[in-house]
């Protein structure tokens, strides 16, 4: 076993795109686990578009990453030695470890996952906080009903994947928005959605009143901006708005904007909902049962995109923003 | 009996503020009503923030009122002569019928009202289209429960007023949002909101800080912009936001502009829903009788600022945009 620890600890709060200069790769003695600890390697880390959030100061859903400290990640990791009588030794793990290769824990929202059931990122993935965040963004904020027209944004990421293909599996009609022909093929061609719009080479407007010619009962929204604004342009009368993220302001040093024309609401009698997964915390087996149980059933499809070595993670975390990655982005551990 | 009716045609699209020359001031003979129908006089026109966008093009909850057409308006008149078995002269009614002193009518949508009940110009305001929505809108959008906050803004205007005491009957904190300190006045001392901030003269956001310590659980929007900011800046976990209307642009010709902190939706866990009276139609006499009962009781007061003469429609109708009414804006026809 090694006996130095790598980490990216950020070190300041980045001002629009995240740098490198924003963070220490630092290193430090693997430590021991105390009295109720666990140690864990880290196998894969996840790379969430919500990470750039919790960069920034300011209230949120969860505090922001202190200044210096391991930057916040959820990860799947192997547990190295254990006092702590839920864990043992070669135990395979998900919690908030950081991106790190080694961390010390109290096993407090440490779960154990089975590589026998899937492969390991799935749990970082479908199985995971993005997969949950599907789940109960589509079905609990959203509900959807057979024969209604979800549309997602973000649709081959890693949460709008999923959502895509629930929202099918209840028998709604689903358009998926994702930028560029790649995604956009993956998206109905893999995963069966029905529609596809490019929103790099296409008027998102018009495409959606093409492909949604009941107009529009469900909308996920994964990104803000211009597209959120043309989904309230194409809603119907009752339409549930989910709002999961908005990637295309994270970035943006010259903050957030809302959507011009918000009194859609009103002409559509039309709600805008967000939530957080975290809230359905002790709903997570239920959903993860049914999901593991379309998977099994090949209804439900995982793709993860897999880059090797901690020392990417910069510019891959980038990746999100740019859209670059295609499914679930996670970072593999050499 | 007078033989010309005198009306307000609709003649352009207005930019930003409604001018006089938006409109025609046109004279016709008073006509005689066919079968089933009757001919009304006029007593008290209602004014309301919504007309502005029943002149704008395009997509709404209503189609927009056709050039040349009389100016939609909802009026308290007196049937002159009636063809219709369900009215004889002499009723007091309530119909779309318009700006002008006299109007013919099948009867569809037009509703009876007694007198000896309540002043005619409060079945244009608590027992009218303004009260229903303040009713409708607090109620089944907002659902406040017993000891929650609710603030509404618009507060001393005719729907912004009922919201408030309607909440109060319900148990609920209430802090009104009002333009200068005769409307904050009348708001706490008269009807008896909690408290009252006025935009004019404070920073809202701070003012919010300190008056709702456990944050806001219902805010009920009238004006949009940066007052609905600053409610989504002071939300408390799982709150609602009922989109009534959005004032504050409806003038504006560069145009809507969005809540750039609608984010706050998935940090509070909280929803932004939007609704159109009509739909609630079938309920009004429901809602009717228990306001009626309140206002019986001295437990739901009703304002309404009277201005007469149907000349000065398109200078009174400035008023409500100008923030210059208190209570329900009528104009008596003389």
């Amino acid at each position: 076993m090694a006996t130095v620890n790598h980490q990216f600890r950020l070190t300041s709060r980045p001002v629009g795109l995240v740098q490198r200069e924003d963070f220490d790769y630092t290193e430090e003695p693997v430590g021991e686990p105390g009295e109720g600890e666990i140690l864990v390697k880290v196998l894969y880390i996840s790379l969430d578009p919500a990470m750039r959030g919790w960069m920034n100061e300011g209230r949120s859903y969860v505090p922001p990453v202190v200044l210096g400290e391991v930057m916040r990640s959820i990860d799947v990791a192997e547990v190295v030695a254990s006092d702590n009588p839920k864990f043992v030794a070669g135990d395979n793990v998900v919690g908030i470890f950081g991106v790190q290769e080694y961390a010390i824990s109290d096993g407090r929202g440490v779960t154990k996952v089975d590589s026998r059931m899937a492969p390991l990122p799935v749990f970082l993935s479908v199985l995971g906080m993005p997969g949950m965040t599907a789940y109960f963004g589509l079905l609990d904020v959203g509900q959807p009903k057979a024969g209604e027209t979800v549309v997602v944004s973000g649709a081959a990421g890693a949460v709008g994947q999923v959502v895509g293909q629930v929202a099918k599996l209840k028998g709604c009609r689903v358009v998926g928005i994702a930028g560029g022909p790649d995604k956009c093929a993956y998206i109905v061609d893999e995963l069966g959605f029905d529609a596809a719009i490019d929103y790099k080479s296409e008027d998102v407007r018009k495409a959606l009143k093409e492909l949604c010619p009941e107009r529009i009962n469900v909308y996920f929204d994964n990104v803000g901006g211009a597209i959120l604004e043309a989904a309230l342009s194409r809603l119907a009368r009752g339409a549930r708005i989910v709002i999961c993220g908005a990637v295309s302001h994270y970035n943006n040093p010259e903050g957030m904007r809302g959507p011009a024309n918000y009194m859609a609401l009103l002409v559509d009698r039309a709600r805008m909902q967000g939530f957080v997964v975290f809230d359905y915390r002790d709903r997570y087996p239920e959903a993860a049962a049914e999901m593991w149980g379309w998977m099994r059933e090949g209804k439900l499809k995982s793709r993860e995109h897999v880059v090797e070595g901690l020392q990417t993670f910069p510019e891959t975390l980038l990746k999100l923003y740019k859209g670059e990655n295609m499914g679930k982005l996670v970072i593999k551990i050499a």
